[in-house]
């Protein structure tokens, strides 16, 4: 009964008696003291008067502020409700029972504080004026349901401004995990990634991220396809970011459909919310890799695509292999607001990847090319990596 | 031990062994899951793919997002840092303590979740604009510690933008406060609203939201004095919050320093920061009341002024009559996100005023003109109050 209501996009349900519906009444996240205050003297310290002398050594030390208040483990979660889901463009309001989840999953697997901050602005200069303006309340901003291309604009300039970690969850949650597993995945069908041609289907924040850090981690060859096909250096309409990554991508200079590139490709990523003929995957290399990303309807269901490719990845929690993100930002945020980062480097996502890939390590297999998200020692070990990095790359204040 | 750490302004100790500083390391709030989330299948509903039906819920009907989200019961206190308790301008970073203190109290005394959210931008247009943005993820606005007269307009601008209620604690939960000590030291000395006349020293953001809700309330007369005198109609280098006051205050036309207002008066309400010598509570009218409300030194010491005056109130809980915001902004935002109101109109204040005076009642003494910051019944009483007058106005949506 949960189960099934948990993966319709649609229910006959009254609200009233739907498990999803009642499960979110008065929404899923509170605000608690985290100190007792039973009495006058304990209300004099935490407030007027006392809390003023705390305040006085922030002023004189801004750097106290992680110490003495919630910020040093506070994240915003910030969205403007512009690509939630698979939902599109549905508005801040809408777009608060996902924020609070991910407030959830923050708390569930890393003890962190999240707070969903959904903006009434999409401007990317108004985005940016109000994430800037929040920043002393957080000790970092995870930026969410963003759509591309503005994402790119707005997490970019938001590094450049900001002396806290910005990550945009969407591209680079999604970028650790499907790495992390295409590890795993490799190890299954014995190649390596600087052997390996790749085919990306969409060119939206995740299939950007995702084609970056494979070229980060030295895979053999990338094509990221958009709903428009393949995107090659100079082909009409390609905005600066896809124009970028043309010039470092698709060597082979496939155009048109992504079907041809599939073609003898060892790895088929698909992000794109589109479905793809399952023919396609029976002309990939042998020992065929699969990751069908899309949520909840993956490109080709995965029971028929496992029929045909050695290994299969989803996003969805009932099949195996699951890409989720919660299997990086938890770990990545928690080292971050440890060490006390100024920002997020790419060391320290690649370091994600391979703390995730070390915890299957020789025990991967087709059913087992990445960890479970209720594995435990997930974040730690996320965490562990991550705060080594960023202490490699000279970004970490402690 | 811990009495003295809390009311001292400095401290010898290191912060190691502050028992304030201690009290305050890690914050004073978190954020904390209201759902269970045990396993694949419960999240499957708090997060994708299950949440997505809530989301497309609220796209459809968005007055289901103060039900289906925390933002039916979720307040921002939102504060520039520019007029932090007496330490002034001291930024956003260092204002953070108090707002947690705060948001502390939101919970204990009304069970609501207040998210402290300190902002790096002081122009107006920007705190307007900043604001504006967050109003989707929340169900009310605290304004907390904004320096007059910018409080004033960003106050006004919100409102008027908003349709839900913004509220500048500092202005409002004062007078609230401050006009029910009033109405129970009336009852103590017995003598009317109407009769009295009111020096009102300290023309900020409480000073001057004091001196309209005794305006509303019908006091028969009031001066207020600036730190250049008493105010008057035409009197040179008044901002427009002060010319607008100019014109229904001071009827007698005092001019000068406030000490000459005082001769007779039979209230005087300190707000100002300043001390007030011992003298000038020696001529005033016999039942002479003092509220000393400048923190944490008040302007004459009040046992001191108890000597010469009937009924002394300050605003510390180590005196009697603690005039405290908490008496007030509890109940008053319970009631508003309770009946969803769209604003908070005079006659919920003054509805917040009339519950807190009637909790004392007949027990009206010298010593207890307003109820204790304990009392159970009083955030309650308010709410009750505040909710019957947001419907009798027609602001309630429910």
């Amino acid at each position: 009964m949960a189960d099934e209501a948990a993966f319709s996009r649609t229910s006959s349900l009254s609200r009233d008696a739907d498990p999803v519906f009642l499960m979110h009444r008065g929404g899923k996240i509170d605000v608690c003291p985290s100190v007792d205050v039973p009495d006058r003297a304990a209300l004099a310290m935490a407030y007027t008067p006392g809390v003023a002398r705390v305040c006085s050594a922030i002023a004189d030390e801004p750097e106290l502020a992680s110490e003495y208040t919630w910020t040093g483990n506070t994240v915003a979660v910030v969205s403007d409700g512009t690509a939630v889901l698979g939902l599109g463009d549905i508005g801040p309001a809408a777009a608060m029972p996902v924020m609070e989840g991910k407030a959830l999953l923050f708390k569930k697997f890393a003890g962190i504080n999240a707070v969903p901050i959904c903006i009434d602005v999409t401007a990317v200069d108004d985005v940016v004026r109000v994430v800037t303006a929040l920043a002393p309340s957080f000790g970092a901003i995870n930026l969410e349901d963003i759509s591309a291309p503005r994402c790119f604009e707005i997490e970019d300039r938001l590094r450049a401004a900001l002396d806290i970690p910005v990550f945009h969850d969407d591209q680079h949650g999604t970028a650790i995990v499907a790495l992390a597993a295409l590890r795993g995945a490799a190890r299954v069908v014995g190649k390596e990634l600087s052997a390996m041609r790749v085919v990306v289907c969409g060119a939206g924040a995740s299939g950007i991220a995702v084609s970056k850090i494979l070229l980060s981690a030295g895979v053999g060859e990338i094509g990221v396809a958009d709903s428009k096909g393949m995107i090659y250096h100079g082909r009409d309409g390609l905005n600066p970011v896809k124009a970028a990554l043309a010039k470092v991508t698709n060597a082979s200079g496939f155009a048109g459909a992504p079907e041809a590139a599939l073609r003898g490709a060892d790895v088929f990523i698909g992000l794109s919310g589109a479905t793809l003929p399952v023919d396609a995957l029976t002309r990939m290399a042998p020992g065929a890799i699969a990751f069908l990303l899309s949520n909840p309807e993956p490109e080709i269901h995965p029971e028929i695509a496992r029929e045909h490719v050695a290994v299969v990845a989803t996003g969805r929690s009932d099949f195996p292999n699951q890409i989720n993100n919660s299997l990086a930002f938890p770990g990545v945020f928690r080292a971050a607001l440890d060490v006390r980062a100024t920002t997020i480097t790419e060391n320290m996502k690649l370091a994600a990847a391979d703390a995730l890939a070390g915890l299957v390590g020789d025990d991967a297999a087709p059913d087992y090319v990445i960890p479970g998200q209720f594995d435990d020692r997930v974040a730690p070990a996320v965490a562990a990596a991550v705060a080594a990095a960023a202490r490699a790359d000279g970004v970490a204040r402690r």
